[in-house]
């Protein structure tokens, strides 16, 4: 019988044996390696956390005590080892476990976010409200070094170290790598720390002489403690932790499991919070992931990879670079995942990994356009509600030429709510000036990143899906700035942007079935709305917006409001993604439970030209055409 | 004749003598004394910043270099000497000189912000775009201590200490405050840093025998650095900038003009980014803003103080704490101008003030809802731009019960486009399940206060404008949550949300002049849009929204796809911001500027109401009602 199957939550792993838990760590190294490579995944930093996981559980006593993992994918050993080992071959798939924590399938699961750098502003949250509350519980996050170089975790450290009697453990999973590896002062700190020999050996020697014992209280802690600040002013630079004001135990192997319980003993003892700097590599135990240069398989997918809007732009992108010296590319620790590691390679001067910092990516974007560049950021859709400030006043207001490229827009599925790429055209909605692109194909991708990059007194945002870029649609007829696709006549116009105009053509070919006439346009640029489109809804019986974006103050609202502007009563309809926290499956499964799929706008849209067709036939209101 | 008539811009100042210098300094406090106590504006601020200015213009060439102002409040001193001492009177005057740097104003101005923590961020991209550029110029940021403690500037710090050959220097205006002391463990670093008696003392011995020199090159430069590195391991803690791989100096009397050029000119030299670390006295050299404990004159408004939708709030608030001991509050370094102060003196520790970083206030809210308690975060409308992310996903995601309350929304007016609140409705419209309430006056605030703070399964934002508080309007009818303010008849049904609703009863009383039967409602909760208020809109031809956010992905789109998606085909009017950087004027002179006045709206309505009267005249659309 595997160890894992007796262990069927923390308490579980209090009674187990040095050799047991060896043996666990082994076969929770199988699990997520065999579970991990079928449904795909974050594989090498769960490998990385294997140690610190069993560690947390065995010296804290969840859910009394708080355990939080900042970027949720580095809790599946969490997930293991409370309870929920027999489900684990379902994970990401729908009605499955999540890929992340979750409230709603364990009591053990406090923060479910998979953005970056958070964990440690709730843990002061939560430890602060317990304080008020006069209840002793501890709250221990574990965040990785390259999720140290968002500005949250600043803001998070600043403060924690001014509260002094908090019971707040910090683990930093210190494994040199943000996705891509950890960029900035920080990193090259964090290594001058972890690099020292003489201090390694020395605290070895402590660690052997002081620290095996299973519990050492405040005074023996404040020795240990004392010994190696003492060493540390020999030895070692001095801690920008302990600068800020915060206790610092450190470094640790993050994968001596005996060593990172002595660690989390002292600190919980402390009565204070207390950083505890944990070694690890990313991968460790799988030889395959170790080896992996580019990430140490940060992700896993399950299928092979045809080509996709990102390649798209990522090809595009190394074209304009040798034609136009002045482009240069920013990336928040997104190197490959955004498609600009090529141009990276052919313009290393002109690349910028900013690490985990869409913040500073964004306003230094405003940056080097104010010194006569032009830059072009690339960010995943869900990360640009992180810097919606800097976007408008940093990058607008100033009136910066700036293209932003949002990949992974619209509906993204399996990664479940905090991935989908929904917000961001109702945000760039309120930006001023800013202009915005939605390609519908590869080739949109082409033409319109190069339209943007020609912009250059207003930012320009172009977006598109992820996954597989679909095949063009050559347009029949351009209006203004409009594409349009189809044209069989003039009951509905079907305005579909970006991947949903594919959509748009599946509901005119239903529409058309059903004896209407349809036109199908594309905006490609879809902010500000074409004076063109608006003159174009005059002349017809209902006009359909289709976007994968929120409904709320997406593409709809604006279209709807321009008509409004102009006087145009032209029936109207927007179909967009509701706002609602969208549960992770497949994106067509998830645009099906939606109903934004070609059959049920066009069921929708066939019902209303029905109702409408009838109340025109109703006597009272028969003579409203009188030539019909 | 005063000294700063003869200065027309920074090439004159460096032809002054050390004398004409220091009588230049008194100069310039008088007029800032003089002007700011009678326009308004930001005193303390900027007589703390006399020397730095006069010192980074004398050491550094503008426009060729680029000098940046963090929080542009403080660059008064350095519009008085770019050219613009003779128009310093219009000060925050429409058609005058901006509160904060203006590119448009002068050749001399670079980043326009009034939000705290990009300078760095702009430095970082504009001396990356010159290195690009193969252009020899040079990048100044002056920030704040306060500022330090925003994640973008430690994002930008991270990254700046990676790049070693950037032109860059960052000058830290130490004063010790934000608007607030500067609070956690940063500030207690940077006293460490300035309060070491024997460091002083050596560093001034330093400067005395190797400062006074005009020009200390490179090596020069290196030794003094060298003495200084030495001495500072042991004497003083070693600093996290040094950590951090950036090169410090300090800290300088940021009073004394000579010791700060010495410390740029060193600073400018040196090849690579730069941290000047400057300790100044905010308000220095003007007793009364000197001895002002508060907030050291912070902002000086020219009137006194009427009571105000913060006070209301702040009463109210207080009242609450009493009666529920899990209720809490944040802020982010705006404890006094937030109406929190009351509260933080009547619940000391229940006050949590997280400095200026509104990210980490949010995500610790939501720790905080976690553990167990109700949080109210108040902060102004404009900075809820800076944790939107927080907002969706941290808080909204999560289900925790947080009460935001916005100050400071709507049209805000003299400070120009960064500071007005025509933003936050539309974000919180994107937000799954929260709720928001907008407070038509005083009464309502108390009312829907209290209703917030019961909901603990979602956020919910109260906003509520600037200044002085609206007389109470009462109701003469409620239907669902909706307050009905005004009826005689159905030909116009008025939405008024939160300060418009007074707007939309004059807009009421102007239409029933010109003979229509109009209905006037406040909807309180505005989101979600109530579905009484769509059943009400059935019966009117003609519905009219008036807010003063932002049109798109306002309030007014809101109500219009509830309509739509109800079926309901009443004619709809969205009346709110339009989607423009608004110039800085009285909130009364903006508001006319864009017809949010009760005289232009009802210009419009009356027309569109005519128009459609002459069309349902005309003979080809008369058979539309059969019955008139």
């Amino acid at each position: 019988m595997r160890v894992l199957e007796t262990v069927e939550g923390p308490a579980d792993l209090k009674k187990l044996t040095d050799q047991q838990l060896t043996d666990l760590a082994t076969e929770i190294r199988d699990v997520l390696v065999e579970t991990v490579t079928r449904t795909g995944g974050h594989l090498g930093p769960n490998l990385g956390m294997v140690e610190i996981t069993l560690a947390m559980h065995r010296v804290f006593d969840s859910p009394q005590d708080r355990l939080l993992f900042d970027i949720g994918h580095q809790a599946y050993v969490h997930k293991l080892v409370t309870g929920r080992a027999g489900e684990f071959g379902t994970l990401r798939q729908q009605g499955g476990l999540s890929g992340y924590p979750s409230q709603a399938e364990s009591e053990h699961d406090v923060i479910e976010n998979c953005h970056a750098s958070t964990a440690l502003s709730y843990a002061d949250g939560l430890a602060k409200a317990y304080r008020v509350r006069g209840e002793d519980r501890h709250v221990v996050a574990v965040i990785g070094d390259g999720a140290l170089t968002g500005g949250m975790a600043w803001e998070a450290l600043n403060n924690i170290a001014a509260a002094k009697d908090l019971n707040l453990v910090i683990i930093v999973n210190d494994n040199g790598r943000s996705y891509s590896p950890t960029v900035g002062g920080l990193a090259t700190h964090l290594t001058s720390l972890r690099t020292n020999p003489r201090y390694e050996k020395v605290l070895d020697l402590i660690k052997k002489n002081l620290g095996r014992t299973p519990y050492v209280g405040p005074p023996m802690y404040e020795v240990l403690h004392g010994v190696k600040k003492g060493l540390k002013d020999m030895l070692a630079p001095q801690g920008m932790f302990e600068d800020l004001g915060l206790k610092y135990v450190g470094p640790v192997d993050g994968h001596d499991r005996q060593a990172l319980e002595d660690a989390l003993r002292n600190a919980k003892a402390f009565g204070g919070p207390v950083i505890v700097h944990a070694v690890t590599k990313k991968g460790f135990g799988y030889a395959a992931a170790e080896q992996d240069e580019e990430d140490n398989l940060h992700q896993v997918r399950p299928v092979n990879k045809p080509r996709g809007w990102t390649d798209v732009f990522s090809d595009e992108l190394i074209k304009i670079g040798h034609r136009r010296p002045d482009v240069v590319a920013i990336t928040a620790a997104m190197l490959h995942p955004t498609g600009l590691a090529p141009f990276a390679e052919e313009f290393p001067d002109r690349i910028f990994d900013v690490g985990i910092a869409e913040q500073h990516a964004v306003t230094s974007a405003a940056g080097l356009a104010l010194g006569g560049l032009h830059p072009v950021v690339g960010l995943y859709s869900t990360f640009l509600n992180r810097a919606f400030d800097q976007l408008l006043l940093d990058v607008a207001l100033h009136k910066c030429g700036v293209t932003f490229v949002l990949d992974r827009a619209g509906v993204t599925g399996d990664d479940g709510p905090t991935h989908n790429g929904i917000y961001d055209m109702s945000l760039a909605n309120l930006v001023p000036g800013l202009r915005l692109a939605v390609p519908r194909d590869g080739k949109r991708i082409q033409e319109l990143l190069n339209e943007a990059i020609e912009v250059d007194d207003v930012p320009t945002v172009l977006r598109y899906a992820k996954g597989e870029v679909f095949p063009d649609i050559e347009a029949i007829d351009r209006v203004g700035q409009i594409d349009v696709l189809r044209r069989s006549g003039k009951d509905v116009l079907l305005v579909g942007i970006g991947a949903m105009a594919a959509t748009a053509i599946d509901v005119a070919q239903r529409l058309e079935a059903h004896g209407f006439g349809v036109t199908v346009v594309d905006p490609r640029w879809v902010k500000p709305v074409d004076p063109q489109l608006v003159e174009l809804a005059r002349d017809f019986e209902l006009v359909v917006s289709i976007e994968d974006n929120g409904r709320a103050g997406g593409c709809g609202t604006m279209i709807a409001q321009a008509l409004r502007d102009a006087g145009v009563d032209t029936p109207f309809r927007d179909f967009g993604v509701p706002q609602e926290f969208l549960e992770h499956a497949k994106r067509a499964v998830v645009l099906q439970a939606i109903g934004l799929t070609g059959q049920e706008v066009a069921r929708e849209i066939t019902e209303q030209l029905t109702q409408h067709a009838e109340a025109l036939s109703e006597p009272d209101t028969a003579g409203d055409r009188p030539g019909t």
